[in-house]
């Protein structure tokens, strides 16, 4: 007997008006079938057609093995940022001090954080890496305390080996090195194919993490046009590198930090090519290639590298746990010097974290947890997305990643970044000023935000900053 | 009723043939009275008299809370080596390749381990770092998977400077930045008062880690002649200011490995103004401070830092557990760029092993565990060193260390270190040739011993090492 249309309408209604009212909110997981039935008390059948016609509608949409949400609704979205066109002449870096300032506030629990671009903790598995740990530590006896000197842990490198077709290459564990996080992985490099007032290109916008490491090492830097789609610009690359005596090429090829690009594979075998030709080691930064929103995996630019002079860099930090601090490279023809560099840096990275992230890797489901991950993400910048696009004065651009967790906006009317900085945390709000990621200065009316985290206070935060804006450029809201 | 004393006696008898014959060894604990006593069907008091007359006979001894061992007996040591008296002119360091064979061959269980200066592992808490690693994982959520950027974990920090008084100073949370170890507590130091090509005045021997630290960074080394009981000549080192443009020292206040100087009170102070005379900072390495074998903590040279001059650089790798890799410097005026340096290295030290050690020096009982580490590291210098005394050529000299667990050994006859270490190798021991520790080779007829460990086959290969040196010497064993 079929369910008669009066009923489930009837529930499908009152759901739509909790949507409008915000009771639910676009991402939201709303109630199971079983619990909805219990709730309302119809049958679950009842429920079932109920769901099937908001799905219908566009107002929920069901994902596989995790239940009905509200849809995020399709927007048009604003255009995206200018493509950066930095000086040719090398420079030096700046800006430590407002670093640090900005890192102390990144931990400051009363602020609302759009800056820092902190991982979701909330969407990072630590219950079961805590469950492994402690599984480890009372199993363990004396292996957690004994030294992992260079390269580190046999198995972590092997786990870490076993997953490199997935992004083009073929490790063995021997093609690797354990680092204490991402961030070591890429200094060593840096320290290891440069020395103190050598030339290094880099994309333009760029992490400001590895502006700081280029400046502590003493390294000057030569900013290379980024598309925020496909990366740093081949051509300006190649004018350059006729022009200066660049020593290294440094670019995070998936999902650079904060623009998202991400380099096509053709385009990835053009660099490695490219470097072959002038012998110029390149530094690949691939730290969030895990987490694509497309459907596969993006490769690497170590993938086409047939001369070793590449270096590939990654972490477990973004997306295993940033507080565990494992890092590793993969570094062709340097191997040796930065396993010894390695050593005089820290002697080896701490043996319980390796433990851990190689059970993890080998047991504890990191690809159903990748997967999550990836979704959950997405949703977040698409939501962020939104908000900035519903919030901030039109001549806004923002970049459209296609992986990661990091909006690069590009400011109206010329506003100073670091004004809007100010201002906002005067609201208890933090956000990244542009300044940090170009040592000439190229992004002063550009602003970063993270999109790991979606709630309520985020999005009245991201409304507050779109006021402020108004308010600086001194018109109404339309 | 007095108990015979045939009976006694019988008991005393038959212990002390079991100590000649080599079933109880110097060293060893000998088993319980209680135990004893079911053994041999006697009474505890009839034990407890033969124990008693075996200890006045300086046959075995009590340790309180700890039972009765066999007596280490006393014996003619070895001379000390000879003051070195390297050469006055700056230099670069080298050997590199060697150092990573060495540290590779120190993993190797299928050698008997005299080389690198690894704690002894079963001396360490493990069981309670494990316990105490396992309750915060289960405990814990989300806290050990949050960065700690620096300085660092407050509790951490807070336990640290709790002790501080035990040394002289009066730290505060603050004055603390956590490191990975104490290797980049050093390194970071370095790199914050020296650039590339500048010149550290070193002690002369000086731990070969750090010499190698010193090659990556680019800088130069002096080496100050040094005295293997009390330190750094400071005559020399004053000297060697005025010749030179010295921009740091580096030194081992306490226990120096290789050479096991300790750098008295009234020296500490003299370097201290030395220091803020000619505004020199002093880069001080205590990680094994705590290793003493005397009834007193040696102070620091940092007690008497009134400049800020003093970078104080310590780590838990000796006493608590090597490999969670936690170390911290107390930096005076130093402080904030460290702060940055380390940031820009490897963002931050991981956080779940800062929570053990802190949780440890809260509650783990850190005085208790020290007090028997001492003991056992005391008594296996001793026995070290008398096995060096019995099997080596006498015109061998030795090292006397008030603490810490290297021995420092001159070789007869010139011999060359590197072909001890070669031929040694091919016996399956690994040595230190003393070649590692001066960029000059101040050192090529000594080596290092690691007497942490102690146990028959290692004393069947210090024999063997004995054996090997007649041999090149030529000469038959007297």
């Amino acid at each position: 007997m079929p369910i008669p249309a009066y009923l489930y309408d009837k529930i499908a209604s009152s759901i739509t008006k909790l949507i409008e009212e915000g009771t639910y909110r676009p991402g939201d997981r709303i109630p199971s079938i079983r619990k909805m039935s219990k709730q309302q008390g119809v049958s679950v059948s009842t429920i079932l057609q109920a769901y099937l016609v908001l799905e219908n509608r566009g107002i929920i949409e069901a994902r596989p093995q995790a239940g009905y949400f509200v849809r995020i609704p399709e927007f048009d979205r604003l255009p995206e940022p200018e493509r950066s066109s930095p000086s040719a002449d090398p420079s030096h870096v700046g800006l430590h001090q407002l670093m640090m300032i900005m890192l102390r506030d990144a931990l400051d629990p009363n602020l609302v954080q759009l800056g820092a671009a902190m991982p979701n903790i909330e969407f990072l598995p630590t219950k079961r890496l805590n469950r492994i740990t402690s599984r480890l530590a009372r199993q363990s006896g004396e292996e957690a305390h004994q030294y992992e000197i260079p390269p580190g842990l046999k198995e972590l490198r092997l786990q870490i080996a076993k997953r490199s077709l997935r992004y083009g290459c073929h490790f063995s564990p021997d093609d690797i090195i354990i680092t204490s996080g991402g961030v070591e992985a890429i200094d060593l490099c840096l320290n290891t194919v440069c020395n103190p007032g050598d030339i290094v290109a880099i994309e333009s916008p760029m992490y400001f993490g590895t502006l700081q490491t280029l400046e502590v090492r003493g390294l000057r830097t030569l900013e290379i046009p980024t598309h925020q789609r496909d990366g740093m610009d081949l051509d300006a690359l190649r004018f350059a590198i006729k022009q200066n005596k660049i020593k290294a090429i440094l670019v995070i090829s998936n999902f650079n930090n904060p623009l998202g690009s991400c380099i096509p594979d053709e385009k990835k075998k053009e660099l490695a090519a490219l470097a072959a030709t002038y012998q110029i080691p390149i530094i690949e930064n691939d730290v969030s290639g895990e987490l694509y929103f497309a459907d596969k995996r993006p490769s690497t630019i170590k993938a086409y590298d047939e001369a070793g002079l590449v270096m590939l860099c990654s972490s477990f930090s973004k997306d295993i746990s940033p507080a565990l601090r494992v890092g590793w490279v993969a570094a062709g023809q340097y191997k040796s010097e930065i396993e010894w560099r390695k050593f005089t840096a820290n002697a080896a990275t701490a043996t319980l974290p390796q433990m851990v992230i190689a059970e993890f890797l080998e047991s504890g489901g990191y690809d159903y947890h990748l997967r999550q991950l990836r979704r959950e993400y997405a949703r977040n910048v698409k939501l962020l997305s939104q908000a900035v696009k519903n919030y901030f004065p039109p001549e806004t651009r923002v970049s459209r990643p296609t992986g990661g967790f990091v909006l690069w906006v590009q400011l109206p009317g010329k506003i100073d970044a670091l004004d809007l900085y100010k201002v906002a945390l005067e609201n208890d709000i933090t956000i990244t000023p542009g300044h940090l990621f170009s040592p000439t200065n190229q992004f002063s009316n550009f602003i970063r935000l993270n999109a790991a985290v979606w709630t309520l206070p985020i999005e009245r935060a991201v409304e507050k900053l779109g006021e402020i804006l108004y308010g600086m450029m001194g018109i109404e809201r339309g």
